[in-house]
């Protein structure tokens, strides 16, 4: 039976950026299933009372240079943080389920990730969404049309609603079957699962 | 000059505990001089605002079994959380500052984080911490009545408003200089930290 690992994500968690680095690799390596599924933090905040660490000054002192310690560790671009940080990331979150319908959430994903965390980009704003579809292999004008579709809107409230309903808290978070991890730091963990299913 | 690895940590805290399995290793090979350095996890949440993850109800849903897969990852034995969890550890930090003053508090600490985290027992129990303070190699009698010392529970307070005051807002946190790390999976940018050094 195949093995699966399912990545909740969102577009606008930092975190969720470090881990879709290294997600590919590591179901290469453990012959595991990839499943990319975006979904919305806000919501998860809101529905499990859990907070971004940036509401804790202590914490959002921190943050920054957690952050570039990780994408130095990773091998990634220098860290930044977006401006418009805490993004709206509703409509990206809906344009990489429709990049899914095309088999294209792979490279849609790295060049949301990249636009938003590796050159400061706002991802709620329609030109960089237009710029990062194309650069994903998208036509802009069709894919952007497309996320006002019903069908897409509900796809993304239904990956959230699932998530939540099997444990979440946070993003990213992984699931090897009902197994659930959270966090980027977790990947350890989820490799170690993969290796022993 | 010496690079130096300051490990904060509270003897109730299941995530220094997972850190202090590994802190000796990571120091080694780095060519890092380690200091152990207790203090009170209670005291830093109440000064920051922060909380621990059992107040979240997703959260604490998480959190046994998200130890239990660090401790097989570290091949430590099966995972056990206290009765008294979340338990007083004044008594434990104070002992372990005594400890330290007779150069043991390395293997006291080990002893105590097996006591609490491998076989369940309670370190405010005046028992536990006898035992724990024989299998460190120290005399319970002794040790037990000098944690009364000003000194000593002086010692422990200023740790704990040292590391508030240099921006720990949980357990544990490291310092490689003024360089902060939180959390037992930020061991990964410690060893990068002290490598780069």
């Amino acid at each position: 039976m195949a093995k699966t690992l399912e990545f909740f994500f969102d577009y606008a968690s930092p975190y969720s950026y470090l881990a879709s680095a290294q997600v590919e690799a590591l179901a290469a390596r453990t012959g595991a299933e990839l499943r990319w599924r975006p979904f919305l933090l806000g919501a998860v905040f809101k529905a499990t009372g859990n907070q971004s660490p940036v509401t804790n000054p202590a914490k959002a002192r921190y943050l920054l240079k957690d952050l570039a310690d990780w994408a130095r560790l990773l091998g990634l671009p220098d860290f930044r943080m977006p401006d418009s940080f805490p993004t709206n990331s509703l409509q990206a979150g809906r344009l990489g389920l429709v990049a899914a319908e095309q088999g294209l959430i792979v490279p849609f994903s790295h060049a949301a990730y990249r636009a938003a965390f590796a050159e400061g980009k706002n991802l709620a704003d329609p030109a960089v969404l237009t710029e990062v579809a194309r650069a994903a292999g998208l036509e802009p004008e069709k894919v952007l049309a497309r996320i006002e579709n019903q069908e897409i809107k509900d796809a993304l409230k239904r990956n959230t609603e699932e998530a939540i309903a099997r444990g979440a808290f946070g993003a990213p978070t992984f699931f090897v079957g009902e197994d659930m991890f959270f966090g980027n730091d977790r990947l350890p963990l989820v490799e170690q699962r993969l290796r022993a299913a």
